[in-house]
């Protein structure tokens, strides 16, 4: 490895794209009932990890930041902003649960003497070794799980309190610790979202790339050619993301392996005649498949790049645009077909 | 599709294998808890789900077994037998939240007046759109969810009564259902078991294939040449089987196009003076490439075949097998300088 490299830009032409752009964590100052990034001891799972590394800023040390103390309770809160629709997100971030158990587990192997907390809704351990895993926290290392997510976190003096409610017994909970460690919800990273809006694919509300079928086409992106792996669809683990991969790869192979790609014969077509040159096809089309052509302003469809959607036709004011082989009155027989009553 | 075929028996030479074996339920007549499978409404999500089916024996009108009355009260029970070590597995089966949760919603679609209620522990709906979709059961088709495992179900009358506790308010529950319709952990089927030993794969306490890394290879099973598609591994869902299986093509494919497989050079060696023809080895090896020849009553490495693993140098009594480029005296002399004391 040549560690003088710097950045540089190279152009290169390729056939086919797998998107895997990852994430970024919601950020703490956009959390404001947890003290909104203000607190200092109150962190998130990716500083802390840092904290537990050999190769961090501690040494390997658990300290906390505001005095380099050594923290003798920490609490662990899981389902921040996740599964919380009103001030965040509907979704689950997936892997929390588990980074979160993980990272008590390793905080009392680092300081045997501390207490660790961890605030849940569900415990979300489906995966192989995981709920063994779970057990393990519980049992080996007497790591409190408390179900309840935390109402607020405060500074109180040098400690942290951090109010909530027990669901299981019904108790209100006011507990001082040393250390809060937060598990925010994972969303699509800001360059993602500008990589995604270049490649011009199709996203979810937050911004989650779109596959062309959740069950049966993960890996393909609504746009050909280009494939998916890891957390650029949705939250996943290293495990699910290693394996999406793989497939991405071969997803590639078969493109590739053919001598030549086969197209629906479903593609665009423009009557001239018809096409006042107004262009909003052109910005309907996901594959810059249709354009108008500056001289003759007439649109002009590239039956490579057309993938058939339909949406050209659709934004046609005129009806100039329609699909090869799928024409209007094709659709609306077989309408009239399947709405027909039989005796 | 020609379907007057019968079954027929065809020996074919491949050069790689998916096990792609799937799973089955945990058998409702080892559940006594839960009537053993002789209380005739108490069902498991599979039978279910041919009740919602149009090609069903109901013709898709959900009716319930006894008595063919369409059942106007249905408890939808996870979690039985997973996560439940004293009595079944310790394991998570990963899909039953999302798919109990789905016939609920089928349910309350076929029969809008019914009541449906969730007996669950920790809700996991970690997956695109799976929490949307949970949101909907609650709040669009009123399905009641109770934080609670039955402790048993009993007939009560022509109505099946479910015993627990509600969990978040501690209340204790007796409910009388029209139906039940229970979640059953998954297991291996058994034919993969058999299939499993005839490959000698290396599996987990429960009889899932183990993998050659939970995190970084997924796909490869122990065994080099044999891959993993699917529940063979552990229970997982179709987006995340489709997504492994494409893996798992990849990796065929990695393979089939080299065009010469290159080996590690650690592989067995027999030193024919020492070894005595007990066969140890033979028995250890998992890849059939230590043999005993029958004349010369000394054991033989296939090249070929060896990946080094050294099970059989472990196995033999007489220190006769070593590996190549490996020996215990290699092995020492690393010990010797990890543990050496620097000043």
């Amino acid at each position: 490895i040549d560690h003088s490299f710097g950045p540089f830009y190279e152009e290169i032409e390729v056939g086919a794209i797998v998107v895997a752009t990852g994430f970024e964590l919601y950020p703490l100052k956009d959390i404001p009932e947890y003290g909104g990034g203000e607190i200092p001891d109150v962190i998130d799972a990716l500083q802390f990890e840092r904290l537990l590394a050999a190769s961090g800023p501690t040494g390997g040390v658990v300290r906390r930041p505001s005095d380099g103390k050594i923290p003798k309770s920490v609490a662990f809160v899981h389902w921040v902003r996740s599964r919380d629709p009103e001030h965040g997100l509907l979704y689950c971030s997936g892997l929390c649960c588990m980074y979160l158990v993980k990272e008590a587990i390793l905080y009392k192997q680092s300081v045997p003497d501390g207490k660790a907390f961890s605030f849940y809704i569900d415990i979300r351990t489906n995966g192989k070794g995981y709920e063994e895993f779970y057990e393990r926290a519980r049992e080996n290392y007497d790591i409190v799980f408390i179900r309840g997510k935390p109402a607020r976190i405060v500074q109180n003096g040098d400690k942290v309190q951090v109010w909530g409610t027990d669901t299981l017994t019904g108790n209100t909970i006011k507990l001082d610790v040393d250390m809060v460690v937060l598990a925010p919800a994972m969303i699509p990273s800001q360059s993602a979202l500008e990589l995604i809006k270049k490649l011009r694919l199709a996203t979810d509300e937050y911004g989650w790339v779109k596959e062309q079928h959740l069950k049966l086409r993960p890996l393909e992106a609504m746009t050909s050619g280009i494939f998916i792996a890891g957390v650029a669809q949705y939250p996943k683990d290293i495990t699910d993301t290693v394996a999406q991969a793989s497939g991405a790869a071969s997803k590639v192979l078969d493109l590739f392996s053919q001598p030549q790609i086969k197209r629906s014969p479903i593609i665009a077509r423009v009557d001239a005649d018809m096409c006042a040159g107004c262009g909003y096809c052109e910005k309907a089309c996901a594959y810059e498949a249709i354009k108008v052509d500056p001289v003759l302003r007439v649109s002009q469809v590239n039956a490579a790049l057309c993938e058939g959607c339909g949406a050209c036709a659709a934004a046609c004011p005129s009806g100039a645009v329609q699909l090869t082989n799928f024409f209007k009155n094709q659709l609306l027989a077989m309408v009239v077909e399947a709405t027909r009553e039989y005796e």
